[in-house]
């Protein structure tokens, strides 16, 4: 039986949307990891009632009540009152914690009298265990009552981030028996539902591991997870299943705790020691701007066109203007002389084109918005994709990305290019 | 007395911290700007027994109950169906739903027969008013049920946010007895403790309307809300504060109630019929890629350069190799060379050069990680900002878009250029 677990944030900023709740996924993927399943995330105001609700609620149905937010020094800091309340304990001032913040003042501050009410930060329930803080003044507690693991941790993601680690997870080490492990299978070229009816058997036939499918823009990711006794008889449950949804999927898939599909692709290029140009007219820069998100791209990315008028495509890329006349400048020709004429001006090993029509406007009845033409120059070849990405532009846009993406990869791992079955 | 609103987002990729609740955050966001307090966000796995349950507990305190997240087609969104039965309603079958959804697929899929289960987004339950999904095939609904107003959405955040804004946010305003306005003042230049430090008196005194800082990637937000019995009486207490702030602040800001930095900069030149081409070194077609993010873009950009690799620099921008081996790529005359020649090759009215060390390799002594040099060239005149952005390498190459950006406005405005006061 594994350890259930509750995160409650405090804070009012939360409510009101000036924030999103970092901590809590953070958290959670680290509780995740430790095999310990988090089955709710509250999130609750300033406000001592409705905190205490929440805390009345999760003891009854979690082991580890993990509270972030409201240790700091100011009156609506109220968490460790609430919560000691809640389990009635009373709150017992620590002079060493105390002496710590007034010290910290002292090399801060050079000088400058520390405001008072920062001892409130040395008050801890009795009995409580104290969380040193590293990067902050509010140190973290934690404390057994009930049969309850009651953790309290700073709101400052980077103060609440670092106690976790350096310090709950070695508690929380002690009280798990299982180890969880997970991987994650990405996806590109078909849509969830579609992944969803080629392994709905073996989804639902699953306990442990368990397989389960997410969407993101223009992508679809599966987790499988795990839990056993070692690391070692985790993996042994998931290989199999692996083995089957690789099977089922073959190409589709384009990695296995991958980062990303452009950080997939920039990998492949840097690993085989190829080079790449892009030449972008309805998405302007999203390829060559997704490309180099990762340190290292320039050894592989050469540079890019965002050939947006048409005199750009013939002036940059040496795009024939009596093509672009014939054609039209969405069209696959154009898009394969985008491709080739970036490669050539470059000097790369690959070149890339993206014409299309983005939209709201611009779209006729031969060629509606949402057609898009990615071209792939090689030395050898030239592979284009001719494509209906909808009408909502910023999704064209992006998608438009994505598959010149997987064509690079195509061409870089053997596969065939052009169509995606 | 104003609504009470509680939010519970529904996927267990939420509680294993794949993601986190963004969704929570900007709906809390969008409910403060209609007057209505949002007191606890809920976040809950897959699976209908622990959804029922939070849904419990939900409808004792909470006069809205929104949910996102399980309207998909596959077997684990479950959403509807737990909703349904909670509160005693059956699921029916919606024909023209169904049809939308199959019209969807043929456009979208061109020939490809779409999976059967996408028709379970089909059914709500029995009342439901049915809220058209313009970004995805899974529709939201909304019922009254003991008084309670039942809102469910999906879980991808851009069919979320979509959805709450064109079609939750009218029927939120219907069931509000005040008028609730707000401006947004969207400022660049200085960060958020200085913006809060220069009105704080004001935001402290204020009731109605009040004053809100929002930080965002590079950027701070004000949000300046005010309630009343009609549109007018609400504005009419806003202007006097607008005023203020507008006196305090001055050219820091960029618009109000505007879309975005590019939005205004895009705007400006489409009005006075002036044309940009971008040439970018550390950010490699961010630039380009946010001046084409709105419809109509190509009236006013002409193109880009992503000039990665130094040898991209002098082919396609005229800027000399020998300055380039004298003063390194990143420097003032390199960043100015790329700006004039660029708009020289592109016949552009505005040149944007961009040139830096984006990190995390890359830095020297004299040129940290974060040194970036953007240049705007004109007809008349060249310009310059020298900056330190930091060592964060997505921040770096964001912000220097946002410099590039501001000084183009700078422009177009007849506002000192390199120099933020």
């Amino acid at each position: 039986m594994s350890l259930r677990a509750e995160i409650i944030a405090v804070g009012t900023e939360l409510l009101l949307g000036n924030i999103a709740n970092t901590n809590a996924k953070e958290l959670s993927e680290g509780l995740s990891t430790l095999g310990i399943n988090v089955y709710y995330h509250t999130v609750v105001g300033d406000n001592p009632r409705r905190l205490e609700q929440a805390v009345e609620i999760a003891r009854g149905r979690a082991d580890i009540l993990i509270t972030t937010g409201g240790l700091g020094p100011t009156y609506d800091d109220l968490t460790k009152e609430t919560l000691a309340a809640c389990f009635g304990k009373q709150l017992i001032y620590h002079e060493e914690v105390g002496r710590g913040i007034q010290a910290y003042f002292e090399r801060r501050l050079a000088g400058v009298p520390m405001p008072e009410n920062n001892l409130r930060q040395a008050y801890f329930p009795a009995g409580a265990e104290i969380l040193q803080n590293d990067c902050g003044t509010a140190p973290g507690c934690v404390f057994v009552a009930e049969g309850k693991h009651v953790i309290m941790l700073p709101g400052p993601p980077r103060e609440c981030r670092a106690m976790f680690g350096r310090h709950v997870v070695p508690y929380l080490k002690r009280l798990s028996d299982a180890e969880i492990l997970s991987h994650t299978i990405h996806i590109f070229g078909k849509g969830e539902s579609e992944i969803e009816s080629r392994l709905k058997d073996l989804m639902q036939r699953l306990e442990n591991p368990t397989l389960a499918p997410y969407a993101k823009l223009g992508e679809v990711t599966l987790r499988l997870t795990a839990r056993a006794d070692s690391t070692e008889a985790a993996e042994a449950l998931m290989a199999p299943v692996l083995e089957q949804v690789q099977a089922e999927l073959g190409d589709l898939i384009y990695g296995v705790d991958a980062d990303s599909l452009e950080a997939t692709v920039l990998r492949l290029l840097l690993d085989q020691g190829r080079t790449i140009a892009t030449a972008e007219s309805c998405t302007a820069g999203l390829l060559s701007a997704r490309l180099t998100d990762m340190p290292g791209a320039s050894a592989a990315f050469l540079g890019g066109v965002a050939a947006y008028a048409n005199g750009v495509k013939s002036e940059l890329l040496g795009v024939d203007p009596a093509l672009i006349a014939a054609q039209g400048a969405v069209s696959d020709p154009v898009a394969c002389a985008m491709a080739a004429g970036v490669r050539a001006r470059l000097g790369a090993d690959f070149g890339v084109g993206i014409t299309g029509i983005a939209g709201p406007g611009g779209g006729t009845a031969e060629k509606p918005v949402g057609t898009v033409f990615v071209a792939l120059s090689t030395t050898e070849n030239t592979f284009v994709r001719s494509l209906a990405l909808g009408t909502d532009r910023t999704r064209v846009r992006h998608m438009a990305t994505n598959h010149a993406l997987d064509m690079v990869r195509r061409v870089l791992t053997g596969l065939p290019v052009e169509e995606i079955a």
